[in-house]
């Protein structure tokens, strides 16, 4: 951490800085310029915080040198994690291809929906039971009946499954039904839910929040490691942005920032981050080309009757198209999409 | 709802999308223009949804017309809410005025500090007992006992109290010990949080979200008003911004604008909205000059200490010499800052 | 000027760093933490570039210290700094109170309007003929015609006038006519503009982009002054934002940043930052509170005949209500609204 | 375009507002909802502006159904245009591939960056003689001399050339030494200098500035369009974000955007957006997924040395790493890298 005095600090303001930090067991380094000092911490920089800092009199700022995730980081494990979803492994040379409806509505749909996504080559299947809804009046999903179809149209075709968890009372039936639990963009900064999640045996799907830094996003998986959880997959669904035209901005460039910041998975959300269906299937080919570990991509049978998300949802048919122009960007990439090995049926 | 149709929809197509509008028990008026065709939707709205028009083909963009939210609407509740916090009353002529500590750190400090925004003439008090922290090594709050040290202080002084809930599980204990439940900006669209706190007895201070618009931040409202609970206060906290000069952009407009739209009241945060002391009675006079219903400011005795958010609180006695600039902002609006009346020693 | 290491540098690579930053007459400060190793540069910045740096291999990341405007300063010039416009004295305990059409329309709606603002009270007189439009199927303004109806206008009532410059090419009869040269929001960071009208007599009003930090705003007043004008008076119009509710967002709290960074004038405009009548008095009256010195409001006589921008336009009489109660809200915080001594008729 | 009135409009008004638009030419269709009625216009728009119709008492919204570009729009010119640069063809199955320094600074490392981004395959060569810097006080290209340098240099490798215009009075010059001319992100609204732009027989290569819509950018196109010139290639080079770990936001999305509204290509140029060298190849390969028509990287043989923008430039031989799998990216579309075939020596 590096403290940037101002030109006006008195001897004794900076004697009692000093005092404060030394006391929290740092050493300072005094570096006088010809209009600025700047102290230089030395040591562990736990126990000192920058919020602390800022408030003595005579300073002006505090640059913080060391990122504030440790277990995130690609310094504390410096190879890429691959979590194993099934038999499905997320990171390394593989992709992860999720699909599936937004919300489970019935169970036949969603078994239909589940075997055409498998025909098309996904290996994750999703679709959600506890809706997280603008309206108060808008469907909110079938909850526990939604978690069995889910899993039953899983366990049919033989995918692991991923949905959706927004309520820590429900992360014990949630667990049970569903391989990966998904935390949506609007709960990324919900830390009561995230701690809990640091407590299961289910890897984490973390989205990002539609006004979280890269930092933040870090921050929050940082949540769910420090409980002893080690398996989160990170994945970029679009920011806030002031353009109306897409629902929100693909940030592509996240994925590549990750890679240089964290060993975690990250994937992409063409379907969130643009909202259009005639987006998606370009910008899901840009997330590959970028280095993303999968691709998450709603798929609906008949969007008219989707009861919720229908306009962004791709038809199977154009989900199949999708997926081979997929695997050939993926292909110059040295990457593959490999069906699961461990679901049992 | 208005739905404009591209210029090579089929008649066949047009058929399909007039069918499906009828049979959700609206009426249908064509307008053919030289270039695109119109239908107007005419009839109870809330049976046919702007997302599944979208997904008929032939369907260019769909306009809403009416706002999403209904209970929160100026239209349904004409007169401007006032709520009453134990005889402080919130909206109407009387500005509501909560200072406090960001976090309840001891119980001494958590008297001492009431007792000088009390003198300095803040009507409501604050302080957080469960706080949601960007690291998971941070001070999490004291919890249970900080709710006591709260409501005891608020008691000692004769103040109401605000704090904040994170967690479904604590909402009992938080609103036998706090007069008023506030919602934090990143638990804005925490909607499982938000119907249950429809549920109790307590006013609500809900924050806008960080990247949250006005209909956003009232459809959250709308979530709480829905269950039953009619008191929602809204507040500016700050949006989020490029410019990293101060921590968030101070949305000032956000006042007038909620105005026009709905009745509730809405108080603004200067605080958390710039970060910065330097900023904080600039807009905090800003607030009042727009219109707002009250300021929320934090205040805390040894910013050197603060265990969260100590750079950006003011000393009891700027805080007294703010107050004073408010008032004098406030006469010039014929709006006053009352005592509280209700709260029992 | 710090340069943050990164934990991989090499001896050689740290020699070449030092070399450079010394052959460019600096001396370096070395700090080697548990972590990191950084390098604190005393002397002279300006033959060094953090861009440069940025380069070298082993350099993880470089933090300025100082700002990189000067003239703009505070530094440079500890007192506010009062810009006289024909007797009208923008800064200091004065408030400029801009109005006038958003375009030049006709010689007699010109002079109609100026009578009006005159005796609601405002001291400067706006009005394009030179108009930037979205669209080049837009009225572009008058041009010279233009220019000689603003002139005579402000004439007949003893106003000095402001008008906006877009063209190197007419800077030389635009100076001629207007009292002060107005560089628009989407010519900010038009350098080439900025430069030229570094070498006028005329004060400039400077408005912040869109999406430009203070530090932008302040670097591009910095060019104006590097070339010998010392009179610029900078705008807050509204950033760009997420929310479509109103045109932009009004940064109010760029009024009390900017003072605590340099000695320019600050004004607001609400008209153009939120695009609708009813939300500029109360924006209005919230920039004075927070401190600036001055406000720009459109004002029209018929808004469903003007050329440009009338939904945004106040009428005459409403503007002399809000100048009313402008001018209360000034009286708090002791600035009053003088008339102009200085125009000659 | 769609008026929505009010709930409170009366007869009179409603009458007002009718006359005003059948006197512009149009008839109206009155739609009588529920809770509101709208009114269709139909007939030719241009005469009537959705500015003045707010204007109106009574109207609550308008809501425009056609885009306000037209030449540059698909429904003009349902064809993609292709625009071809001294043999190299810009849209259809070729890419343009534009790499060189930022800034020309000298004769001889002009013609050396030259001739190792030819030899890597780019297809046209770029270089700032004119650098638009936030600074007053940085580097501001050479000038005329640096027009020639880039001309020989371009010549001497059979490339064709591009080149930053910021000031009308350098349009001559510019055009006689440049094939093409690129308007830069911060002069994408400098209206005074497209249109002129628009009367040069040189394509223009238009940069969507900072905060500009995709709406925005091709409304600048349309500027140069309006005014004869018919070849403008558009360029996604990063918007405004809230996260400063990147420079700015990489907007991929943008391309296939464009795609489904204009027939003008569209590049992307990543060094801009990202700011960093180890995330401009990834990005780079996501914008040819995403369906760019070409890529612009800024490449220097020392980025120590460069005088603006060093830390963004690829190397010579990892410029050339990158071309290969662009163009094995390039290949899963069918899209090919063409050499330049008519550029005289």
């Amino acid at each position: 951490m590096i403290i940037i005095l101002n030109s006006e600090i008195t001897d004794a303001q900076l004697d009692a800085l000093i005092v404060h930090v030394e006391q929290a067991g740092m050493q300072t380094h005094l570096s006088k310029g010809t209009f600025r000092t700047i102290v230089g911490l030395i040591g562990d920089e736990s126990n000192v915080s920058g919020d602390q800092l800022r408030t003595f009199p005579g300073v002006e700022d505090v640059v913080p040198v060391l990122p504030p995730y440790k277990l995130a980081s690609l310094e504390a494990h410096p190879q890429p994690s691959i979590i194993d979803i099934g038999g499905v492994a997320v990171g390394g040379s593989n992709l992860a291809m999720i699909a599936g409806p937004c919300s489970v509505e019935t169970e036949e749909r969603m078994h239909s929906i589940a075997r055409s996504i498998k025909a098309a080559g996904a290996n994750i299947l999703r679709g959600g039971a506890y809706k997280p809804r603008t309206s108060p009046y808008s469907f909110q999903g079938l909850g526990p009946e939604g978690l069995e179809f889910l899993r039953d149209a899983g366990r049919e075709v033989g995918l692991p499954t991923v949905t959706e968890i927004t309520d820590v009372r429900n992360i014990e039936i949630t667990a049970e039904h569903a391989d990966i639990l998904q935390v949506g963009a609007r709960n990324m900064q919900n830390f009561v839910l995230l701690r809990e999640l640091g407590r299961v045996k289910n890897p984490i799907l973390l989205k990002r929040g539609m006004s979280a830094t890269i930092e933040d996003l870090l921050m929050s998986a940082e949540y769910v490691l420090s409980q002893g959880n080690p398996d989160v997959i990170l994945c970029e669904r679009g920011i806030k942005g002031f353009d109306t035209i897409t629902r929100n901005v693909y940030d592509v460039s996240a994925v590549p920032v990750v890679k240089t910041l964290s060993h975690l998975p990250i994937i992409v959300d063409p379907s969130h981050a643009t909202g259009k269906p005639d987006l998606i299937p370009p910008c899901a080919y840009a997330g590959i080309a970028a280095g993303a570990d999968g691709v998450h991509i709603e798929v609906h049978d008949c969007p008219q009757e989707a009861k919720s998300d229908g306009p962004q949802a791709l038809l199977p048919e154009q989900y199949a198209e999708v997926m081979n122009q997929m695997r050939a960007v993926a292909s110059v990439f040295n990457k593959e999409i490999s069906e699961p090995t461990g679901v049992e049926a």
